[in-house]
């Protein structure tokens, strides 16, 4: 086809910002070490297996209901988004980050979807944003000013934004919980990669009752 | 600072890709209907809240044990994960989607674990991969077909090609696990916007017994 012939300059630009990380390396050290806290865990899985606690989470890879959930990584909802949901080992797959958004039209979140509905078959997304949520208020600005103030290179931060990286846009907080759970539904059914029998629904889930709200 | 003062054609370009989506938008209708599954999803939850289910769940946003975990959405893994930690509601941040990878260097997942650290005191990243994983061996061009299949518009597919969508890096499995954990903890070790200090650690998570296997 012709389309793909062309050699665009879209092309080699859009895809220059991944390999030009690797201009930014930093001279530094990471120190490999296991603190208290990972030992403890890593304790406690040990003993977890021999014990064979694993038994009552036996189940496949398909998730049993179908269903795809985008969420927020909230330190609060870890075990209370399932048990207000009654979800169970093998029900759904849980996708989840800063405020349960999507950042990218071809990143990560859509890859997931694409990947749930096209290789295991989902066939529902629930998009469930929750109360207070950290990712709401936030300001690029003073996220900036504070990697500064931890030791982050303002020279790097500049040639970000001098390669194309909008950190408002990126880093911003959604400030309307409602707004942002319709826009991310919205945003997923208009995804010209995602089929139009996948059904989409928005959710916001109180975070410490656990009680759900239909947005959308 | 000059470089701020650029308008360079890689910012333009760049950020070209988000909004060209609005062009792509099909025509077709979703309905919103509500299945059998999400009405007694629905249903549970009520009870839930009605019971106060949630009372063993409370806690606030912070993560206690300070860290973030980036893992996959598989759903062998929604409830194994955490109970193989020994991991509550209000110990970690958790960010998942399809095999566990970073997609791009300013989407999501480093978008979530620079709010771990700089807004919510996350000083650990585990990253932690898991066996029989279905984003190994996947093939961009299969799924594609798959898409068409399903009645996804070719032309749409030409023309995210032509727009710079590189599916193949974008779509196609890691093939090694091991490999990939490996890459995913060095490419958050050598993020610019990741301070030195934070410690980062790599794992395979076994998706039955959930034992886990330090690889970084």
């Amino acid at each position: 086809m012709p389309l793909l012939k062309v050699k665009s300059a879209f092309f080699l630009l859009n895809i220059s910002l991944f390999p030009s990380v690797s201009l930014f390396l930093r001279i530094g050290k990471h120190l490999k070490w296991t603190n208290i806290m990972l030992e403890e865990l890593l304790a406690y899985n040990k003993k977890f297996v021999e014990s064979k606690g694993y038994e009552s989470y036996i189940t496949n890879k398909y998730p049993d209901k179908k269903i795809a959930i985008l969420s927020c990584m909230d330190t609060r909802l870890t075990a209370l988004l399932p048990a207000a949901l009654g979800i169970k080992n093998g029900d759904v797959k849980m996708i989840k980050n800063a405020g349960g958004v999507i950042s990218h039209p071809f990143g990560s979140v859509i890859r997931s979807l694409l990947v749930a509905i096209f290789e295991l078959g989902v066939k529902e997304i629930m998009v469930i944003a929750h109360s207070d949520c950290g990712a709401c208020h936030m300001h690029s600005e003073e996220m900036i000013a504070k990697m500064k103030a931890r030791g982050i290179n303002p020279d790097y931060i500049d040639m970000m934004r001098f390669c194309g990286v909008d950190f408002k846009a990126w880093l911003d907080g959604f400030e309307d919980t409602e707004k942002s759970v319709k826009g991310t539904v919205d945003f997923i059914i208009h995804h010209p990669l995602i089929p139009s029998d996948v059904k989409v629904y928005g959710f916001i889930i109180d975070s410490t009752t656990g009680e759900l709200e239909r947005i959308v």
